[in-house]
């Protein structure tokens, strides 16, 4: 994989902007799973701390940038190289937008507790959507720090459950606020929840398709699913 | 502004990212206006005309993205050329989520129209939004055509005013929901729109905040909008 270029430097340069997409990663999927024990439970001074953390996602979000762009006109990658910081340029992205959800889920949470929330066990409509996804965050980013493609190509198709889950809470939603109309406020706000969910189930699977893109040198993006894209790879 | 680079085929390299990128633009535009006369007024055979689309935006974003890695490679950009492979890179990304959303509302006009929308203009719910966006969107392109800091910088300040619509909306259709449930499941696709009309905002706002950074090489995302940015510049 490395052995491309030879500066011991230049792989220090490129060590330091991973650990640091690595940090970043590690970071929002606290935030997510902080706002979601937020939303379960409660607890505003939490959420306060998900939501402060965001702007030190922003600024991870900044100096990456950075860092990239000088390691471009410093080191001048090529081939494996120049694919881990386009796919890193990209996956900051992705992660900053995690950041976000989670920021969003945590105010959602705050409010919704701060209010009350009559006839309506929000968090249960939301659990399974809640673990496929941080499931799935966790396992994009494990395998964004391994560069493993096996284990990204899998998580792609995973996408799809948790898109099928939203759909299902929508309409049990639905059913709820029509049944008893009292619970339209708190039913909508569990609904941008389970929508910031699935929103962050696409960034993970951006992030894995990134994963490919390094290791395989295709940008599958766009694809139908059915594509061999790893054919006769043996494991990881 | 150029004049760091002498090579006429890298002038000719860059330009043809440029009026790729632009072409991008003006085609997902394009699909969310036709996406909102969609949802005003129906036309099945629009809105599958508008999801078809979708496909021609992905493709120029994988493509434009491989166009961007081999320009660094070929020709290791610095300063200015550096910035503009890199806010294209990025505004690549914007783009393609605008054609989603478009794709989104125009999935959401069809089945909207396809059973009826007892009681609720929906259309009219969203007006403000839709235009305040659009426009907003136009500038942002047009902006990126002519890297215009100025127009970029105060179209910056636009996307608070669409996200304070976007509240409005939701409190109306909440009155209309508790008001008349039957109206609950057509509200919530209005809701959908909206927000897909609200992302679109966020996406052209980063598009403004990339221009900015090509102009100023200052990266002013998650500042405070009071930080002065562009001192004392005169006229485009």
């Amino acid at each position: 994989m490395i052995g491309e270029h030879s500066s011991k430097q230049y792989d220090h340069e490129l060590e330091t902007i991973r650990s640091k997409v690595l940090l970043m990663g590690g970071i929002v999927e606290t935030q997510f799973l902080d706002a979601m024990a937020c939303f379960r439970i409660g607890n505003p001074e939490r959420a306060d701390r998900v939501i402060a953390e965001d702007d030190v996602v922003n600024q991870l979000e900044v100096s990456l940038d950075d860092a990239c762009s000088h390691l471009i006109v410093k080191r001048q990658p090529t081939a494996n190289d120049l694919r881990t910081v386009m796919a890193t340029i990209k996956v900051i992205t992705d992660l900053e937008r995690i950041g976000d959800e989670a920021a969003k889920i945590a105010r959602t949470a705050k409010s919704l507790h701060g209010r009350g929330t009559p006839g309506l066990n929000h968090f249960e409509m939301v659990r399974t959507i809640s673990t496929a996804t941080s499931d799935m965050l966790h396992d994009a980013l494990d395998a964004f720090a391994r560069l493993d493609g096996k284990v990204a190509l899998q998580l792609i198709a995973r996408d799809a459950v948790i898109d099928h889950e939203f759909r299902s809470i929508m309409r049990n939603l639905i059913t709820f606020m029509m049944e008893d109309p009292r619970t339209i406020s708190s039913a909508l706000d569990t609904l941008w929840v389970a929508k910031a969910i699935e929103r962050i189930g696409d960034h993970a699977k951006n992030i894995a398709e990134y994963v490919i893109y390094v290791v395989e040198g295709k940008d599958i993006r766009h694809t139908k699913p059915s594509a061999p894209v790893l054919p006769d790879q043996g494991a990881n």
